[in-house]
């Protein structure tokens, strides 16, 4: 799975940052996922090589204008760009009504159908026959929730002692196995190509969050995750002025979670304007990063628009583009 | 006045251009106006000087999204950024379904008032004591208007020759007549500071119009307008390819128009996103450009993203700063 940023400020867009956006594709690129849709994803998409014609499924956190406000255009471009495949909506119910609001008063016709999943009513959501969705209820101003992505793939390889065991020569017979044709031997003896091929299974467990001031909610599902995405709105001392009432997490308490559960992958987003991004300038993006790896000493990265993320062979999380 | 362009694309956005958005300041800047208000037109801000606090009104030309989608992440921003003046919004009447229904499915609270005009019942809007706001109805797909700003300033000069008559003494005295202080003379004479002054009238006439496949509805209202702006989303050659089910103007239709009541000052926008920017590349926005200058003799310009125009003192409009 290749992991897109496409808005990593919080509340309002900076210069630098547009609001939140994450755009998740299978390596097979067929179809992608976008996580939020906060106004100007679909500026943003305009700079990445992800098409709008084959967005499959949107998945919103939670109902604030800087998660979901980009929607109405992001859906109106896509029909424009002639997507004609039924769209997978999973979100909060009153993003139903603020679409079919939409939909009412601005005299737009789409030209797909939107599937729309409760996200409160969503227990294994299959996507594409390859990425599973799961949900879990966070704690936020309003209902927030985090995304879990599942992707088990599959690769088949020959097993060699069999083959040779059973004498089939290398060569064509070896490729029709590879590809799980079963072969006929010149004894008239018919082989099955699952006999001789060992099944590898690899899985990948992703989970993107929504605003959230208690990661310990994440506690079971983040355990065996491979990567998390969490909020990181602001250092503590800022989070300590700010007082409780925007129910955001701070640097601090997102890492130390991360840390306690050996969590292998973090990324931090959704930062407060705030923060800018002259590094060495104080009040920058640094800080919430200093902050952060003095508690986690895991793979860490802050997550900056246009970013794009994969994993190596090892399953650390690896930064493959950046906007710089 | 001073007239910046927040976008200049139709449909969707492009790498180059925003989609509609359109602000004018008055010269003293203490608040201004915004017409249409398509998604990403808050990003376009950012790189004005214009800003959200100061924002009194809101137009609307038409319900389509690349004119109004920008409305609710607009709005959160002014409320974030400490806006707690009254905003007046002129619309069609849906655009209050649309916010109100945004207003509830999001979480949105806004710490300023908006005071709703239906744009179908506006006749004579005064803005900030100065701007007066009436509408003329388009022919588009749905109920599109044009929107026409006219301004009144009184400039006093002192009448020199009656200062002399009266014998009143260059220096304080003339200061104060000057600011609308009436004098008393050494004499005990009052001299009134109305008899000793000048006033000088001007006026501006501004015409904004939302899309439009026909011009001619302008007659009346651009016969003495200072500058009308208005769409020209296609050459004549593409329209006709297109159709007339879009219900746009091409250059040439406007260009003749604008020719044929002797308009003095004409901008188009709303450029179909076909037409790119790479002058000298076939299928450029030149290709628009040279269809209008073909039949309009008049002072005219194709608005780019962040252009700020502003008038000379023989009403000729001039482009004050541009984007390149």
């Amino acid at each position: 799975m290749k992991i897109t940023f496409l808005g990593t400020s919080s509340g309002t867009p900076s210069k630098t940052r547009n609001v939140s956006g994450i755009a998740i594709a299978t390596e097979s690129k067929k179809d992608w996922i976008l996580i939020d849709c906060g106004e100007g994803t679909q500026h943003q998409i305009q700079h990445t090589k992800l098409s709008l014609k084959k967005l499959s499924t949107i998945c919103i956190t939670h109902i604030h204008g800087d998660h979901c406000y980009g929607l109405p255009g992001l859906l109106a471009s896509a029909a424009m760009s002639g997507k004609d495949t039924p769209l997978e909506l999973v979100a909060p119910k009153p993003i139903q009504s603020f679409i079919e609001s939409v939909i009412k008063t601005t005299d737009l016709h789409l030209g797909f159908k939107i599937n729309f999943h409760d996200v409160t009513k969503v227990e294994k959501l299959l996507i594409s026959n390859e990425i599973e969705i799961r949900t879990v209820a966070l704690s936020h101003r309003v209902p927030s929730y985090a995304y879990i992505f599942e992707q088990t793939s599959f690769k088949y390889k020959l097993d060699l002692k069999k083959l040779e065991q059973k004498q089939i020569p290398r060569g064509p017979s070896w490729g029709k196995i590879q590809s799980g044709q079963d072969i006929v031997l010149a004894s008239g003896e018919t082989c099955l190509a699952d006999d001789f091929l060992i099944v590898e299974e690899t899985s990948k467990k992703i989970i993107v969050c929504g605003d959230n001031d208690d990661p310990r909610l994440l506690n079971i599902e983040a355990s065996d995750a491979d990567l998390v995405i969490h909020e990181a709105t602001y250092t503590k001392e800022i989070a300590e002025k700010v007082g409780t009432g925007p129910q955001h997490s701070d640097a601090e308490r997102v890492a130390c979670f991360a840390q306690s559960i050996g969590l292998p992958n973090l990324v931090l987003t959704h930062f407060s304007p705030r923060y800018h991004d002259e590094i060495g300038r104080p009040g920058s993006i640094l800080d919430i990063e200093n902050e952060a790896r003095l508690h986690y000493d895991g793979n860490l990265y802050l997550a900056k628009d246009f970013d794009i993320f994969g994993f190596d062979k090892n399953n650390r999380l690896i930064l493959e583009d950046d906007n710089d």
